[in-house]
């Protein structure tokens, strides 16, 4: 039995016609929720976010529900209405607290699907629960980079390959991570087949060289990170340059320091990518996520 | 209310102990059957076919269920069993005809998911309900070539982008239709990204020049069709030789007719491709579709 708080939105999208109700009801997440030929399952139809919640605060809430706009207008989805997500996001957390006491770190993930097909509407809901431990990936993973299969300027030239959106259909996604651990290793940067770093499956990649840190500028089909904007903020703060970039994938091998960052993981520092060490400054990548789980916003 | 059949199934996978029953038990398919946290919908991360239905027979169902153990290994997923699936489409079809007649056609839609998340088993199920009505584009569709964004050679060098899996991560596919339609279209012919013709969203592709009748090579990550080799059959059986080839997309253009092939709807003649206008044999075609639809096994 999961401990898992599930809310089932009944108004996912605009136009909505707020009857004196919160758009939204709490659910048995024990219980089947999806119906067999719903998009999101027959085609992987839909997208996500996924918003770390540190002491009952979720963080990054308005970057998350932007991005959750942005995602359905890069599918042709209808406009999701972000005052329901919001107010279901913060209720979600709140009976998650109530029922299981109060935790230091929990999730909350939104999915909204194009819905059951020739209903015509979409299915939203949004699932709280606590994550795994992930003290170890803090400290240091090993990574590998993978081919991602796309120029790094497909998402202007073939918008229909969909990059940029947080899609449901992740099995790649997945897939790479599997071809990871076959490599011994924790997790992926993919490279585009023109040889420039992107991003992880779910990450971005932060790199440092000195005074100076980059990540792959978002054109090349990259998810705009909310926390890597943090992590930009933390550095910024401390007089470093930051600044988005194009990175050829083999300047990777020549930075002081690399990170992947990502919501609920927050900051992991790389020990090793293809083989190659990399020191890990144990004291600033504490730092770092001591900021990034303190974020109130 | 749908008049669909739906069969869960309780042991899709091997290794599977007969316990004197099918392995599946058939539910109310109005009602959800699926848990918000099946890797099914929250990854795309799973595996579909769809058969055809004729007159009470599942086509080419061997071959589908072949392609089911295909898309398992290639996506590291456990062995479906394939006894217990060949039963369930059998039962979901007969079930279906008891409870609401006899139809021309039906489609079966099988799925198995990697299960929900942290639980270990997949998830499996067969669907069955009377389908759209495709005589409209049995007579001819308009297509357009679009850019798939990957070489032709991806799936040798990069597995892990699941090329040739028939995954339920399929939001491109779709967002490739929605595409199409927006330039006037009805399908799609994706193009590798370096000019190689290669498939349809759900389709393969058929080139006919005089006496002789190519499909695209399957090793450029293309699922291997079951209804192209009946097409092959097909012609192979009047005398014109069919060879599995790289095909320039430039090549497409001076083709004599072009069909997409599928289950289902079976073969559309290309009426228009890009903006040109090709011929359509309508007896050939007739004659090409009374053959498909007539397969009983």
């Amino acid at each position: 039995m999961t401990t898992a708080t599930l809310l089932l939105l009944t108004r996912p999208a605009l136009p909505s016609s707020p009857a004196g109700d919160n758009g939204f009801v709490q659910v048995d997440a024990d219980q089947p929720h999806v119906n067999v030929m719903d998009l999101g399952i027959t085609r992987g139809d839909g997208f996500f976010e996924t918003i770390s919640v540190v002491h009952g605060h979720p963080q990054a809430l308005e970057p998350h529900l932007a991005r959750l706009q942005h995602s359905a207008a890069l599918m042709d989805m209808p406009v999701p209405d972000l005052d329901v997500w919001r107010v279901a996001v913060l209720a979600g957390i709140e009976t998650h607290q109530l029922d299981h006491g109060p935790k230091d770190e929990l999730f909350a993930k939104l999915i909204m699907t194009r819905g059951v097909e020739g209903t015509g509407g979409p299915t939203g809901w949004v699932y709280v629960d606590a994550g795994e431990d992930f003290s170890a990936a803090r400290r240091g993973i090993r990574v590998v980079t993978l081919d991602r299969g796309y120029r790094h300027d497909v998402a202007e030239t073939s918008p229909w390959l969909l990059q940029g959106a947080k899609t449901l259909s992740y099995a790649t996604n997945r897939a790479s991570l599997r071809e990871a651990s076959r490599r011994g290793a924790d997790d992926v940067i993919f490279v585009s087949s023109d040889g420039f770093a992107l991003e992880g499956p779910t990450s971005n990649v932060i790199v440092r060289n000195g005074n100076r840190v980059r990540t792959p500028q978002t054109d090349q089909g990259i998810l705009a990170g909310t926390t890597q904007a943090s992590v930009f903020e933390f550095f910024a703060a401390r007089g470093v340059e930051t600044s988005y970039e194009r990175i050829p994938a083999h300047e990777l091998a020549t930075a002081d320091a690399l990170w992947l960052v990502s919501s609920v993981r927050q900051a992991a520092p790389i020990t090793n990518l293809d083989g190659l060490d990399f020191d890990v400054d144990a004291i600033l990548t504490a730092d770092l996520n001591t900021y990034l789980l303190s974020r109130t916003h």
